[in-house]
């Protein structure tokens, strides 16, 4: 079309995207990414052809947006491609699939550093890599702000997926990873005290980069997880869907986020906030939680933090048992709310 | 994260997207959307699951940008939901794909009215209808502009994908649907003239809505297409990315496009352009390009338009045979050309 975006008027040490030019950028991207066995057509071409195996294809897409997902000040352009893999990775090892491919979507202001989108290749990459997928494609486009929109696609080796609306009265609640370290890490940017960032550097990363336990969600679901999800909006909030998808109530037991707790205490105590507003309500956490039936095995780092109860009018609540009665100020996360 | 995108402040006469709340929209968004027997989970997951019967899935993605690909004064919301659509669905067309699945992110304003996203959602699924396929999951985030991220999945139904690296020397160049509409149309548009966009309406919509001949794609691949893309960039520079990933040289028969010349030719007068500029190098008609071998039959609505020659140096080069020597301005469209 016509119309033009505006450059964000940054100055630039080296080539830009616009400089540069979209044919000869997506060369450059395209020539960082290796292709794994599955890739029976890689970029280049219209589309990409990705093996499916067992002839179903696991399918999630998430956008992240400038200023509201990253700040380019935080993050470096590595950072914001980790996690943007990671976040789609963790929605395909929800489903208790294993991630194949993704696909890219970058807008992004003609003054772009061309090191800032290669950056943004090699995260994707690695973080792919780490969840055993390969970037298999992508579009560019020109933006104000730098929008990244990644599409997963998933393996489900043969089994059924993982719904949200599986779980039953006696299940236990499980949790594989760490909770409210990203919402530690958040606050801790939001602050912006040096000092503080770096007494709780890994925090701080926890929020630039989650690092979610992707083989978690094959193995739940082969130990017989009958609902997951990956905690994105906050545990209390995600737990909420997984209770009203199974129309079921579920208890949290609070002891058993005590290390959890104990992670972000400090911090927490820096800031003057809560822990467990950061442990129960964070979001971006990219934890994998299910429920899985009594006397399943429990995958490695799978732990026990609650249990799932029949619903006591319709379903749908979730109960956080043994707090201290502290203020949970924000449960979850809206992309709309004030 | 916690930094605020900003408002584009139009008056609102209904509800918008952030007076409604993220899940509230998402809930009457997937309402909309119907699912095909091809969907083995819809929306409402951490992913959609889709049957891929030959055990490999053909994906590509495509972001659309506010004022850069559409603007909300030109187009309606279904108009940027069937153009987000079929942009896509004609990559997965050109590898000889039927489409099967969409995922769409949806970045926008808080003050987005909730009409537009359903009139989104709405062009979105019927195109998708158009093409076989369904909208099976999405994502919703703030963002200052509207961003439009779609990713489509296909099935080459067992047959080998068609790339753009097969046209040999004695092959026919065959085109599936028209040339020069849609950069007629943009014309048009940016004129911005009542009377002209009334007396060329037709142009004027297929710059809106791109009408792909989806079904042209598979019939192409089993006449025996060797190279196959769709008109995203210009004829000239798209049929160039096929000589050059071919190695080979191709001769256009301007003759062959006078049909193309002749739908554009009254608005190119009326605005004193080119209409040849808008038939070899307007982007965004989603026609289907190809090389055939001679004797290859010839599917419903596919034509001739020149032939593949022995590279001269290396293959790459495009000819016009025929062409009165007029000036080609615009060869193609690179998302960051001054």
């Amino acid at each position: 079309m016509g119309a033009e975006g505006q450059d964000s008027g940054l100055d630039l040490a080296g080539p830009s995207i616009g400089t540069t030019g979209e044919f000869a950028v997506l060369r450059q991207v395209t020539a960082r990414l290796p292709q794994g066995p599955g890739v029976l057509v890689g970029p280049g071409d219209d589309a990409a052809v990705v093996a499916a195996p067992d002839a179903r294809v696991v399918v999630t897409t998430d956008v992240l947006v400038e200023d509201v997902h990253f700040r380019r000040d935080w993050s470096s352009a590595y950072e914001v491609g980790r996690k943007a893999a990671a976040q789609n990775c963790a929605d395909v090892a929800a489903m208790g699939a294993r991630a194949t491919a993704l696909v890219v979507g970058l807008s992004a202001p003609r003054d772009l550093p061309l090191d800032w989108a290669t950056g943004l290749t090699d995260g994707l990459r690695d973080e792919s890599a780490r969840a055993g997928a390969s970037v298999v494609g992508g579009d560019m486009t020109r933006g104000e702000r730098v929008v990244v929109s990644v599409t997963a696609l998933g393996d489900l080796e043969g089994r059924a997926p993982v719904l949200r609306s599986g779980a039953r009265p006696g299940d236990l609640v499980v949790v594989a990873g760490a909770l409210g370290t990203s919402a530690a890490g958040l606050a801790l940017h939001l602050r912006g005290d040096a000092a503080l960032l770096e007494s709780w550097a890994a925090l701080a990363a926890a929020h630039r980069v989650p690092v979610p336990d992707y083989a978690a969600g094959p193995a739940l679901a082969r130990a017989g997880a009958t609902a997951m999800l990956d905690v994105s909006d906050g545990l209390l909030q995600d737990l909420g869907h997984v209770a009203a998808a199974s129309g079921v109530d579920l208890v949290v037991d609070a002891a058993a986020l005590e290390p959890d707790l104990e992670r972000v205490g400090g911090a927490a105590a820096a800031l003057g906030e809560q822990g467990w507003d950061w442990v129960l309500g964070g979001g971006e956490e990219h934890a994998l939680a299910a429920t899985l039936p009594p006397g399943a095995p429990l995958p490695h780092g799978v732990r026990v933090v609650g249990r799932v109860v029949a619903a006591s009018a319709g379903g749908g609540v979730v109960t956080v048992a043994g707090l201290a009665p502290v203020r949970v100020v924000r449960r979850g996360w809206d992309h709309y709310a004030r």
